[in-house]
């Protein structure tokens, strides 16, 4: 019997990514039934889903390994932010190709995803459509009391940021520009761009202090404002000490940096201090969780203004 | 501060959907953080996902209500297929409208999805595309000995069928001819397309006897031939005793309708006899599983041959 061109596509390119993790993830069945099955009996389970289309969160001509291995490090990024370990990814990918070396190589972007966080792939779904947008589904585990909430801000708390903002922005304008020639530092810009470093196991240390935490996809302006109106608080920043590269405004409201922000109580500096030499992650303290219900930024005291707050999709 | 339009949107029309059957659902934290939250400690968990786009899976003028509750039946419909009961779906929507009436009416098709099957919305997405794509994650739950896989089918099973083929296909055509003044049947039809019934009691019950199943999705001789390939078998289908409406051709190979295809030993045909009169469902046994790798469909003993043999999206 003749088959499809949908199941053609899955069996050559789709087939058992990750699979050596299927144990250590508590996967009992893959891709190729109807559903996967997993277990989960000691710890809770958490689930995120992150879309990214084409020429909206990426750039149209975007090679697509880079394109899968993005978006499934954008997903799981929500992972991390929770204080979770990565269980599994599911893939829906909507394509407007049908070129083979196109779809090799997002199965390779998929493979180097799963490879270096070592976890496998529960299943996904494959379609054609005008635009190629992929849908990633990830799901972790903790202990339900280390969720770091977005509402768990306290008034007075610390707010800190990890790594450089800006940079991703950096990356993605040479990017862009297609420029050659690139300084190591432009080649690390990049880099930040396409394969954000996901904090796993430093954030669940973390969970163990931090009150809240986000992770910083649409600008830092606007991802504490989340943190700040679920805790019904509010938080001023100190431009001084936030971490950033470029422009300041750039670096605080195009976002896909993918660092952590996160809130806690002044007494947990020390142990917040050891994270820094125990992951080796750069870990500033940039502002304070206020009652006053808007996230300001302040250089020298004065309030600094900026025309935009946050990326937002529906802008263009 | 100023929110973008996205979290407006989200807030707006996506908050608490199905939040009544959190407890029920073993949901502990919904939409609105980095992840949802939830827990199942007894039995196993079964995912999937499945991707609905606009004018390849639904027609492009579908109102937003009906493109909403069918993206999720059709997710869900997994979950029924390997015998689990439904915990929670996730909702990734791209758009291409920011029009308030359309996504109003997206959020009733969800909100009349979770009425009718009593389940939460653990968390999604939205995005600005160039279409509409609706990628939904359903989770489920069971115990692994009750998952029925599509390797399942053993040599001998008969095959059977569960409502009338053929009826979505009807109705699509209906709603895309736009007719009007139409008869009890038609409706009827063109309900089996918008809102295919999902039968989970009745599939939790069937995986007691049933060694594989399957949702027919892309025409129940592609569909059964998934369970014929992973269970290294064949089937022959008797053309008499195939439960259709419309055309026989049409009612094998367009698919939609998600009624599911099981097999089961002959043994077993008193208990599968049974669950017709329990659960008030038309069950047609309509072939056999056969030693000989591919699935036949026979007139008479004759075999009869079609142009296509399922929905294939790359054809186009």
């Amino acid at each position: 019997m003749k088959e499809t061109d949908e199941f053609l596509i899955l069996k050559e390119f789709f087939k058992d990514l990750g699979n050596q993790y299927f144990d250590s993830s508590g996967l009992l069945i893959g891709p190729g039934d109807d559903a996967g099955m997993f277990s989960e009996k000691d710890q809770e389970l958490i689930f995120s889903t992150d879309v990214s289309v084409s020429g909206v969160h990426f750039p149209k001509n975007l090679d697509s390994q880079a394109i899968a291995y993005r978006a499934c490090a954008v997903a799981a990024s929500d992972i991390a932010a929770c204080g979770g370990s990565l269980k599994w990814i599911s893939i829906s990918l909507t394509l407007e190709t049908n070129e083979k070396a196109w779809i090799k190589g997002f199965a390779q972007g998929v493979i180097d995803f799963v490879e270096t966080y070592k976890v496998p792939v529960i299943g996904g779904d494959l379609a054609k459509g005008k635009e190629c947008s992929v849908s990633v589904g990830v799901c972790g585990a903790l202990d339900s009391q280390n969720f770091m909430k977005r509402s768990g801000a306290k008034d007075s708390d610390d707010v800190y940021v990890t790594g450089n903002l800006g940079e991703a922005y950096l990356g993605l304008n040479l990017l862009t520009d297609n420029k050659k020639n690139l300084s190591n530092i432009e080649k690390l810009w990049i880099d930040k761009y396409l394969k954000p470093k996901l904090r796993f196991e430093f954030a669940q240390e973390l969970s163990n202090f931090a009150n809240s935490c986000i992770d910083v996809s649409d600008g830092l302006i606007a991802d504490l404002n989340h943190i700040c109106e679920m805790s019904s608080l509010g938080a001023s920043l100190d431009s001084d000490k936030i971490p950033f590269s470029g422009e300041l405004e750039k670096a605080l409201t195009w976002g896909d940096d993918y660092e952590l922000c996160f809130t806690a109580a002044a007494s947990k500096k020390e142990e917040i201090d050891r994270l820094t030499d125990l992951f080796g992650i750069k870990i500033s303290k940039s502002g304070r969780i206020e009652k006053e219900k808007h996230v300001k930024v302040l250089k020298e005291g004065t309030p600094v203004t900026f025309e935009q707050t946050g990326y937002n999709h529906f802008n263009e």
